[in-house]
């Protein structure tokens, strides 16, 4: 442990109660002065740290950063974000947890960043969110697997996103096949899973999430602000993204679990209560493709099973759906 | 071009004859000592060149070695292979493939090693290979694909290896599902396709062949005897591995062309004549499971449908492979 790490268990310890200066300082063995300038590198760092003459020190709070030693505070996982790497600024997380990946970080290994310069959805569109309010987060997976088979892990963490949502905040959140989690049918997180494979089977694959905590309506970009909202916009206030984080990590290694063990049933199953969009009419659009039909199922390997209008059934593997009517 | 390139650039342009120390010196414009330098330099790289006093310098013969210049002159394809890297040792040529496709290099750029330390084979099974005999090569491809669809560019990889083998030295060479290529029932080439992607879609798919060229049945590991073999072993001659590589190249990118063109039907349809199992009795082994069959077809996605003793189909998607009675 680090000086700073250090001081921070000592007065974590005892919340509330002031710890003097010259305790501090014995202990870390350091001088008075040097214990001062280390309370004000945590204060630098967000930490919330009371000073009072003869008295010493308190700790008040800590920041809503996405810091290692935070995240793992009250972390309820078995295994998933056990490993952890936290940037303030970095390309793309799910960059870095691939490369992480390729180098054997465990499974569950996860990468947060308060900023992604070039931060990509689907087809390498662009993800953007303001520094510090958002989720940005991506986890490494090693399922044995044929890659076929992952689209059946991007559902899993869909449905993973949508029950973190539901049950930490309450909010009506549903699936918009195949990666989007939606709150009164505003785009709230997005998820991308990428893989490094055999042809026959996978070597691992990091699951990105991007979900929309504390960021304003004023600092979405103009022309996503009728299709996107985020938890603090839904629930009028800002929210603890630690606590967010936590549970999410907590809901995608219970959802990750679920299907290695009892197979992609059950994951389907709660997928079709969380959709919005099995049994309805939705345009789906690949490439130059366009599919209209009713939603009559999800298949195996991900793809969505059209009923068209003349009556026969279509599958679809990959594309962006809009409901129509 | 370096003074070396230079220098192997004017005597290759006059077969035969020799050129002047005199007259090389002025055209690079350094000394003649230099010039003695460079041919020795040359030398060393395994070109042979002849001195003679008086005459000059005459270009005889280029080295076996895959280095890029050499592997251009003489290759036959529209773009596979235009881009080359050629290490004499590295840790696995897919691994160097990745890394640059991962950059961004174009679609047929190849990746060439002399050895590979740690050359590897399906399900991360080694890929031994004495250095400086055989070819190890990989490629990178960029199809827009489902990641399910990769194992289809297997099956053309191991139909242009097979191809190759045939048109080059007339070998009866067979593809033992799913990626390997035999001659009289003995390995001589395996393919290794890896690949990155989003969950619907194909970044790169980067395909490593490793092709026994020359090495002996005496360099060949004691237990590998009676079951791999070489060209050089099946017909009792050393070959020039750049022939064998330049031929491999073009037919690798006429199978490539053919399946994006025309789909997977052709593709498969050579596949039949080429293979080793197709109506024949076979074991798979996939992990723990077995399954004995008659094998039916192939799959659109690589996999082998087997018809059960009991009469009902399977569809088997990866796997070790053995023809049984």
């Amino acid at each position: 442990m680090s000086h700073d790490e250090q001081l921070l268990a000592i007065l974590r310890k005892r919340p509330g109660h002031y710890v003097s200066g010259a305790e501090l300082a014995e202990r870390l063995g350091v001088s008075r002065t040097t214990v001062w300038n280390h309370v004000e590198a945590l204060r630098a760092e967000g930490y919330v740290i009371e000073a009072a003459t003869h008295r010493g020190y308190r700790f008040v709070a800590s920041p809503d950063r996405m810091l290692p030693d935070e995240v793992r505070r009250g972390l309820r996982t078995a295994w998933l974000g056990h490993t952890l790497w936290a940037y303030r600024e970095t390309d793309s997380t799910n960059d870095i947890a691939l490369a992480r990946a390729a180098e054997g970080a465990p499974e569950g290994a996860a990468v947060l960043a308060e900023l992604q310069r070039r931060g990509r959805g689907r087809f390498h569109r662009k993800w953007l969110s303001p520094p510090g309010v958002n989720i940005l987060a991506s986890v490494i997976f090693r399922p044995q697997l044929h890659p076929s088979l992952v689209s059946q892990l991007v559902i899993a963490a869909a449905v993973a996103v949508a029950e973190t949502l539901r049950a930490l905040h309450d909010l009506d959140a549903h699936i918009k096949w195949p990666n989007d989690v939606c709150v009164g049918g505003k785009k709230i997180a997005g998820i991308l899973a990428e893989l490094s494979a055999e042809a026959e089977q996978v070597n691992h694959v990091v699951v990105g999430v991007g979900l929309n905590v504390n960021v304003t309506a004023d600092q979405l970009q103009k022309d996503l602000r009728a299709t996107a909202t985020s938890l603090c916009i839904e629930l009028g206030h800002a929210v603890s993204r630690l606590d967010v984080l936590r549970r999410l990590f907590l809901d995608l290694e219970h959802w990750y679990e679920r299907w290695r063990r009892h197979g992609f049933a059950p994951v389907k199953a709660r997928w079709a209560e969380l959709s919005s969009s099995l049994g309805r009419r939705v345009e789906v659009v690949s490439g130059k493709a366009k599919t209209t039909g009713l939603v009559a199922d999800l298949d195996d390997d991900g793809a969505l099973v059209l009923r068209l209008d003349a009556g026969p059934i279509k599958r679809v593997a990959s594309g962006d759906m809009t409901v129509v009517g």
